[in-house]
């Protein structure tokens, strides 16, 4: 997606560790108007699969979810990073370790939000790793649902997460690619 | 607002303590068809006002926010629960209590993203004890911003947040505001 490339240059930034830093408009100040196009790109990419619910985890991918949600008209189910005294006890669980944060938390579904046989397409703002991805993959396998893809805003192609998901024949859409970091410049798949 | 009580009166349960459960389309599962009459009703209270920002906490105050702001055509920004590696170290902070989770805890907002003088509106979904909200506050008011007014989902009008919003001269618009619950049935002021 050529206007997320030309943001991610000019408003992103690298940090020690292949961060890349997009805070300034995806991930702590958000974009709406690019928010917006990007929904609208997920629906574009995911326009032949029937697809029942949007499945995001807490807190970044839940704006790019909602918008996209727009387009896709479905619900938005979000996984909880937290306990809550809120939070059903009837969940679907997955542990997930967090490269970022360096510590493994429970991510958790309410039972009552993923029926089986559902249609789950997946949304969130990175792919690394794919730790994220695995768990929420794990917690719809759990429900007895159906991963039908994962749209990712930016993947981190120097990491395994995209190909592992890939190679378990999972639709995967990435709508930017960063293939590599090379003095201090991002080179796109 | 009508559609609003109807919803929380159908979908929403009570629990324990005065606990409002929503999460079937406001914090866990999303209807985005409500949000986003939701976030035409924040437009129109707030019409009148001239906004430059949004300001929520995360995690279940940037759905509301984000679909909200497709209506005030302005970016949003979430404060931050949690430590990450990848947030700035140039940020305001303040702290909250919060009951549902019985802790206190840091949030926090990047100084990038609170420019001195701009009018921000808080968003969020709950008003009860109004930690999360004065919290904000205090973060606008140490970015030197104007908090233009706060606009809150559901408030629990039987606990004291509200009140001391509105003694301080912030304008708040709850869309829907819980006087009491009364042998297990919400009443509303």
């Amino acid at each position: 997606m050529e206007l997320l490339k030309q943001r991610i240059v000019k408003d992103g930034t690298l940090r020690e560790g292949n961060v890349i830093k997009v805070d300034s408009f995806l991930n702590h100040q958000i974009d709406i108007d690019l928010l917006n196009e990007i929904g609208k790109e997920f629906k574009a990419r995911f326009a032949s699969e029937k697809i029942d619910k949007i499945l995001t985890i807490e807190a970044s991918g839940i704006a790019i979810a909602v918008i996209a949600a727009q387009h896709f008209r479905v619900p938005v189910v979000f996984a909880k990073k937290t306990d809550s005294k809120n939070l059903d006890e009837n969940t679907y669980e997955s542990s997930v370790y967090s490269y970022t944060k360096d510590k493994t938390y429970t991510i958790r579904v309410s039972k009552r939000y993923l029926n089986e046989g559902e249609n789950i397409l997946i949304i969130d703002d990175f792919l690394a790793n794919g730790k994220a991805a695995e768990g929420l993959i794990d917690i719809i396998d759990k429900a007895k649902c159906n991963t039908v893809g994962v749209g990712i805003v930016i993947e981190k192609g120097f990491q395994k997460g995209g190909d592992k998901i890939r190679k378990q024949g999972i639709k995967l859409e990435s709508l930017a690619i960063v293939e590599s970091i090379n003095n201090g410049e991002i080179v796109f798949r």
